[in-house]
């Protein structure tokens, strides 16, 4: 038996998401196909991260068992050959058997990205949101570090997932702005279900001058969903990089 | 009559390119339709370049002549309303009469963009041209500077265009590398045909050890098409923006 790590790319605009839904395809089961469809063998296949409908991946993490004896060199080009051109696996590596892509995870960095101006885009117009209302970039980039460090934030959160708490830790978050695109990197030893998009309409809110950088401390206290900004588009969200422990070791 | 200037962002994917051609849709008709269905006149669109299909624009220029009544700043938004999301107007100008996109134009920026890596791509696939062999980027880098200047380009255009003369000056030229994408910005004071994407091309070789950096002298001395590199992919390509004197006046 092995266990095979892969890491995957996915531009999410034409599925349901991550997961299987009644409605749409999703990106587990394009993968599971095409997986199948080359070892002739019935797989499981266990993603680290249930990303949205129309969420980017540039490192999403899945994991599957399999007694094939296709080396892990020659798999990703071999599924590849089966998967539209729109979701790729980047690498494939072979795991002990109790790594687990969701469970073994110690860490997630999300990409959010807005294009700031009154024009809707044209170009990149799957991978960015889009904001029309003039954005105070100074006012936001004084609320990153509000966020950061551990916190209970169930104000970040929407409802349908249940997770035993809802404290997490925020190791990183930057914002940069380049001509009229404003983007945020952040890291945290996990997420809450929609929690980097309502970090994103929180932080839309605070250069639109709504909310004052210096109120997110209160507003993570209250641990009120309401007192947080609307849960942004997800087109803008890009899952960049899952972090596992020991990754050198094989 | 006025003349108005169109400042114009479009995903060129789905389009045969700017100009109408027997098979495909093109950028000019789709604009042109948009105009003549908001100012009920019919239009001659002039474009500032004829970009290629699959090339994009975050910058390309047009002028119509009109006696429409509609203000410039309210032009962008009513024609944005009959075009598909790949186009959007990003701003129109009332100019000079004697002002002519392609004519009065001063100069131009294009931006290339190169994926290399072993795994095509999923995200931003359309905006990118893709490179499986590794690229040297040190190499490349170095290849910068015996481009810029006034030379004669023969040797970097495709045969098809007729144009007086092949004499062209490069101002600028810079590669930067961001994680597995290579990028470069062109700026000259005109282009001739494909010639960014046989520069690209050429770049690309001087990358794999094919072309030394410093044989380009030679290459652009010899006036031979067949000593440079091929034509790279048209989706690596955009208009970044065109340049016109006096840009302040109107």
């Amino acid at each position: 038996m092995r266990n095979i790590k892969l890491i995957i790319e996915y531009d999410g605009t034409k599925y349901c998401g991550w997961q299987s839904q009644k409605n749409g395809i999703s990106i587990e089961s394009t993968i599971k196909s095409a997986i199948e469809n080359i070892i002739n063998e019935d797989v499981k296949l266990i993603g680290s991260s249930r990303t949205d409908a129309g969420v980017h991946a540039r490192g999403q993490v899945a994991n599957f068992y399999t007694e094939t004896k296709i080396s892990s060199e020659k798999l990703p080009f071999a599924i590849n050959s089966k998967l539209p051109h729109d979701i790729v696996i980047l690498s494939a590596e072979d795991m002990p058997l109790d790594f687990h892509a969701r469970y073994s995870s110690i860490g997630k960095r999300y990409s959010y990205t807005l294009l700031n101006r009154k024009i809707p885009p044209a170009i990149m117009r799957n991978y960015v949101a889009y904001c029309p209302y003039e954005l105070n970039f100074d006012l936001m980039k004084r609320a990153e570090g509000y966020f950061i460090g551990t916190k209970d934030f169930s104000a970040f959160k929407s409802t349908g997932s249940s997770v035993k708490t809802s404290v997490r830790t925020i190791r990183d978050l930057k914002l940069d702005k380049i001509d009229d695109y404003i983007r945020f990197e952040i890291e945290a030893d996990g997420f809450l279900y929609n929690m980097v998009r309502i970090i994103a309409g929180t932080l839309i809110d605070v250069g639109l001058g709504k909310i004052k950088a210096e109120d997110i401390n209160d507003i993570i206290d209250s641990k009120d969903r309401k007192r947080a900004g609307k849960t942004a588009p997800a087109s803008g969200l890009c899952l960049e990089k899952v972090y596992y422990k020991n990754e050198d070791k094989a």
